[in-house]
């Protein structure tokens, strides 16, 4: 079915998306209604709620509760076709992108390319840390990292000797942007209130809890107001917090982290060792690598730089939107890469995509920011709103309803209403469940862990 | 805290567990108010309700539904230690069971020993078929076949070319006993019901289910009328079941069938090539391989003869249960290997041992049989009580019912229920989620699917 740009019949513009989160998505329900055939493809068959991922990290949803098949969410749109692949190489000249394996057709033509492949973890030039400190972009990520965790504290349960127990119960969160907050909080409420009783040798309580930024405030996006709240309500849950330190080495027998703003003569600084089985990394993430394939240079963090209307300035048929995108508004501030962000860029591609067939000219994208917020654990969060500043109990309310009120899918929000409400009066995880593990890694520092 | 036989302060006897599955579970809950030392070492971190692992494999239920932590179980169950590891080597003469790996306690001593791991898939010698066809045991086995299952359809849709397409959507069941009726009646579901609005190009209904069986008549455990109506029903849904044909071959590019009485003159019989790339076993289970460390002869799949009391002749201190154990009842019959004999022998081991610290004998195992059930599909099963036997919705309402009864956990049969509920009114399956994988599997008829 490869799109022939010479066909008889005048067949509708072919629009290609790659990509199935919430810029790709948001992009292909936009064009529902217009007369154009898409083509979806992701690397997965579904759509991931993000913002939630921490909660599968966590044991407190299934992988399903959150993600939920692209094709079934697109059923009625009859002008998609979603399929499951991995786009590798894009020649913007020839319009044509082809697809990694090469199980059925690998080779599509387009009229209109939009790129939402999103972002992934960033080491900044250390992947020999990736192994010893897993991220949190994907559900297999999630289902890692909710097995490094609970096979932790398991290993620490079998364990006799107490040095070695200890390290079993130190974890370490890197970065205090709104995921490591989110992963520390969860943690120590796990650590405190779900699992103390059923241990008989070790005592989860005694689980430390770290969580380690290089800048000088937790949720730098936030106001400091809020970031100080955050960080106060963090230590009541039991979290020691660390800003100003960055990591300078990770192995698997813990972390080193070093003083950014050293104080002693030699300008040095201290450098503190934390032993730990478990680090998790929430430090950086870096643009898809897929934007090497659009022949323009791109900024620091390989993101894609676009037009006013988020296409390419030699390519105005290629857009590209998300976390992939770099876009500095009009005002001199930079579209942020965060979810509502992709929807909106993604309605706004779909929009532009009409208006050109009409043969006008579309207004430039702009970002509506609806203000900002972060849970850091049971009845706990910060948002700002910009004109509204709330923490605490309210917080975590107004940030409870807007995360069941996106999520996609009927059934995934009951699902995830009725899971909350039983972690709420229970202090219960319902996701416990090791699966992919083999038995805990050997008491030798050198090796992963990964099971 | 390696138990020592001549500690000063007399301590309570140790009753060492191997495997928290309905044998294991049951035995340690039996003890829970007796005078010992419990612990429960599993493999996992949890018990899991075996009877819906086909769910979790056909993408109804998420793996935690029907999984709960052992610990979590027994958390009020004050002298029992729940263990994660993996026996490796019993010393019946020492008393003493070492795990596999060495991180923490590897060594412990007991005064009584019960050996409930379990059965595994067997391959009747031909262990190449493994990664070709995988069995259906513990939750990481379900998330494959989900994840091979939703990848052939989603693979199918990618395929242009139309002989590659239909093996993509030729799916082969090995085995036609309760697990491999099961999971026949629950594809063709899919594949007629639940899928066929959401693809484009390819159209799922058009998916041959083959269920195969080496014996005369599927369901061979019921009687003949049950196994005719089982089989009406599957044929009603759509499956080709083949009864009388025993696999001779498998590759990643499908089966090879053989008569298994042949008609011709030269006696070799027809032999049937299916092409598939989806081929799952659920032919025949082996015993757990710890069997062999006990030091007795053991029967042709592996199991240990056990006493009356589910003892070992040698050692009374080691009872074997659930099955593992091989016991020819004083009727002649023998306990078959299901989870209502699992429970049934759990408990009784909990009383026997009560009984024998107070000096006094015990009676013979019994095993009382309440029936047998197996479901096909919706609204679909068989259910053979002895004095009734039922089909059809009636069957499948009972099945229902006794399957949520039984499932452990408030949370989990809520749960559970919302989730059937739901695909009952919709046919939607709530858990289409491909986790694990890589793209799909390359045209090459050589390569496993693993994914």
């Amino acid at each position: 079915m490869s799109t022939s740009a010479a066909s008889e019949i005048p067949s509708p513009p072919h629009v290609l998306i790659l990509g199935g989160g919430f810029g790709g998505l948001w992009a292909t329900r936009g064009l529902a209604r217009a007369d154009v055939r898409i083509t979806l493809i992701d690397r997965t068959n579904h759509h991931l709620f993000q913002p939630l991922l921490y909660q599968v990290a966590t044991a407190g949803l299934s992988a399903p509760d959150i993600a939920a098949p692209l094709r079934h969410i697109l059923r009625r749109q009859r002008n998609v076709t979603v399929l499951m692949g991995e786009a590798d190489v894009i020649d913007v000249d020839a319009r044509r992108v082809r697809l990694r394996s090469d199980a059925g057709e690998d080779s599509f033509d387009y009229d209109y390319l939009i790129v939402a492949t999103g972002a992934t973890d960033a080491y900044f030039g250390h992947d020999d840390w990736e192994p010893h400190a897993p991220g949190l972009k994907t559900l297999d990520d999630a289902l890692a990292i909710r097995r490094r965790l609970l096979s932790a504290f398991e290993a620490a349960e079998r364990e006799d000797d107490p040095i070695a127990r200890a390290a079993w119960l130190s974890f370490v969160v890197i970065g205090g942007g709104p995921t490591g907050v989110e992963l520390a909080g969860t943690l120590a409420e796990i650590a405190r209130h779900t699992l103390p009783r059923e241990f008989r040798r070790s005592n989860p309580a005694q689980a430390r809890i770290h969580l380690v930024e290089a800048g000088p405030r937790l949720l730098s996006a936030m106001p400091e107001s809020l970031s100080a709240s955050a960080r106060r309500q963090l230590e009541r849950l039991g979290v020691d917090v660390h800003v100003g330190l960055a990591v300078t080495a990770i192995n698997g027998g813990g972390v080193v982290l070093g003083d950014q703003h050293p104080t002693d003569n030699a300008g040095v600084g201290r450098a503190v060792r934390i032993d730990s089985r478990c680090v998790l990394w929430a430090a950086g993430v870096a643009a898809s690598p897929l934007g090497r394939q659009l022949d323009v240079p791109l900024d620091r963090a390989g993101r894609v730089p676009v037009q006013p209307d988020l296409s390419l300035a030699q390519h105005s048929e290629v857009f590209v939107i998300g976390d992939l995108a770099q876009l500095m508004q009009a005002d001199g501030t930079r579209v942020p890469g965060v979810a509502p962000a992709a929807k909106q860029m993604g309605a706004y591609v779909a929009s532009a995509i009409v208006t050109r067939l009409t043969g006008k000219t579309t207004k430039p994208f702009r970002y509506r920011d609806f203000g900002n917020l972060a849970t850091i654990g049971r009845l706990s969060a910060v948002v700002d709103m910009g004109w509204i500043k709330l923490s605490g109990i309210i917080a975590w309310l107004f940030w409870l309803a807007a995360h069941i009120f996106f999520l996609i899918g009927f059934r995934n929000r009951i699902v995830v209403l009725l899971d909350w409400a039983w972690s709420y009066w229970s202090y219960q995880r319902n996701a416990r469940i090791i699966v992919g593990a083999d038995t805990p890694a050997k008491n030798d520092a050198s090796e992963t862990n990964d099971g």
